[in-house]
């Protein structure tokens, strides 16, 4: 592990703080490999999120390096009926926090 | 048709009122066989664009369905190192604005 690769212990502390924010349903932390490393979640729905949201966040790569492939993906934020899933790919680590947006905006 | 279904001119005035805000790079609407009926992009990139975005959204649905199947996505938003594409899924149409956030932002 490099120097800029967050500790176990910077990766317990984002996830307390995501997931003590008002409105904040989820938070799964996935490694690069798709596999969940902390969630909030029950292990199969923390499986479930993992397999959907990796191959999402695939799909979303072929997407826009197809259209050019000097762009990448640094954000994702998909909205359904009933909340909001933010996901942010990162060098190590794929972050997942579903959220509640009404609740969260009242903040 | 119902009477929901948009006119030609109201999709028109939709592709015309988006494409002339500040920072919007490219405006394409598809209809639901991900065939594209407006676009600001050339023949080549729209075809590219519904091709792909129809098919990311797609991904996503499953992916949303799948977790909760009384639920669906309402829009997508892929932020990238260059530009944000925005994605709002519709009964009858689906609408991609290509869009400079910084530029978008300074209005």
């Amino acid at each position: 592990m490099d120097s800029n690769t967050p500790t176990a212990q910077e990766v317990d502390e984002t996830l307390k703080r995501l997931s003590s924010r008002k409105g904040v349903k989820a938070v799964v932390i996935l490694n690069n490999e798709g596999q969940a490393i902390r969630s909030t979640l029950d292990e199969t729905l923390t499986k479930q999120y993992g397999q959907l949201i990796s191959t999402l966040v695939q799909q979303a790569r072929t997407t826009v390096n197809t259209l050019d492939d000097q762009n990448d993906v640094t954000f994702m934020r998909v909205r359904t009926k009933k909340h909001e899933i933010m996901i942010a790919p990162d060098r190590e680590y794929l972050l997942i926090v579903v959220q509640n947006p009404q609740e969260s905006i009242q903040q």
